[in-house]
């Protein structure tokens, strides 16, 4: 891990920007210290995303936490797969239609990107956590919600998660949804026009852990209420420390 | 209004028990006023709920509001229905024999409850909005949820409402729902032995209001966790100043 950058924001945020190998990340970290890690998931695109990452970061900030993401693979400046890129065009063109999305065409999306975002978050936490100032029990806050319930299964530092559930799960992806057993926070947008309600109350069911909640709102993909940012720090605040 | 006894809690705050009419109640006020006032609703049967109740408006208090609560018809000491309790009894009889709970039953149960107690908390609120320290707008928190659906409609007094998705709801109530534009918090316990899932997430599709929360959580009837009850506190914080 290698910082390229670093600035610090008008409210005392420290943010850095790092590559892993090749792959380009953010952190940021508060004044406190050591804080607590929360990975910031989202659908890929650092720099398109930066504007609601860094609202995500400085919110946690406020309350303590550290933050990081990672580029996904496919998105950025990173290398484009024709495979993704057909499945994608598929998936869009079925929702542009208003039909029932096919569970083949969100396994060609969805399963190849977990399989090889996994280990790079992984590898990720094995750099993050080894910076002075940072900690675990570390949680897991975003989408793709794909990627966030195969850390919760393979991860064993990732301690509680919230998972946006803004886009498509295969289903056989739900086998291993009953094996989560860590706290969970599930954000949905009623309306999300990227995803597909009733798939998002079935994981919510499928989800293994004794302690999970749902928070429902009204209104679309990028419409999640303000106040969801401080439900969100309270959960960790019940998990993290 | 008759204020039938007076007693200070350990917390400071002030139980009232009264009537009105011939119908039981409790007043809870904490020391700051004006408060703010949220109705607490229940299934019947006050003696029975006391512990929840008094614990729910001691929560309140702490935030700064004043709790009411009324006895409901043909609960408590209050005159039995036989028609309710023929109803009560076929709803418990299909709820325990697993059996889709046929919805002329949730009618013959809910509507004349609806129709009887919904007259009686307007009325209360008359006696208790009169009384000094006591302000508007107000909330309604809890059950009933047909009772609390109702009186978001019918009653501009009501600025917010948390609706416990708690018991049945007919599905001729779904075009009232759709009349409700308060903002709502809607608590579902996902494996809630006294209701029916599918009705309360079709019930908090069909409510009219632009701001709509629903928080779901596992776990049976009784079993809504405590961080909700802060929850509760915050979306009156938004709502009721």
């Amino acid at each position: 891990m290698h910082f390229t950058s670093e600035r610090r924001l008008e409210d005392g945020v420290l943010e850095r920007e790092f590559t892993l190998g090749e792959i380009p990340g953010i952190l940021w970290t508060p004044d406190s210290s050591p804080a607590p890690l929360i990975l910031l998931g989202h659908p890929g695109g650092l720099a398109r995303m930066y504007p609601r990452l860094s609202a995500r970061a400085r919110h946690s900030a406020a309350q303590g936490y550290a933050t990081a993401t990672l580029e996904l693979p496919g998105s950025g400046e990173r290398p484009r797969s024709d495979a993704a890129e057909q499945a994608r065009a598929d998936l869009q063109r079925a929702v542009r239609a208003g039909k029932p999305v096919d569970d083949g065409i969100v396994e060609r999306l969805v399963l190849p990107l977990v399989e090889a975002a996994v280990p790079e978050w992984q590898e990720a936490l094995d750099a993050l956590l080894a910076l002075p100032g940072i900690r675990g029990p570390v949680g897991y806050s975003g989408g793709v919600i794909g990627i966030g319930l195969r850390l919760a299964v393979v991860e064993p530092r990732v301690a509680a998660a919230v998972l946006f559930a803004g886009s498509y799960v295969p289903r056989r992806m739900f086998e291993e949804a009953r094996r989560v057993t860590i706290p969970l926070l599930v954000l949905l947008q009623w309306d999300d026009e990227n995803n597909d309600r009733q798939l998002a109350l079935d994981l919510f069911d499928a989800f293994g852990s004794k302690e999970k909640t749902l928070h429902a709102n009204m209104g679309g993909h990028t419409g999640v209420p303000g106040f969801e940012g401080d439900d969100v720090n309270r959960f960790f605040a019940r998990h993290l420390e």
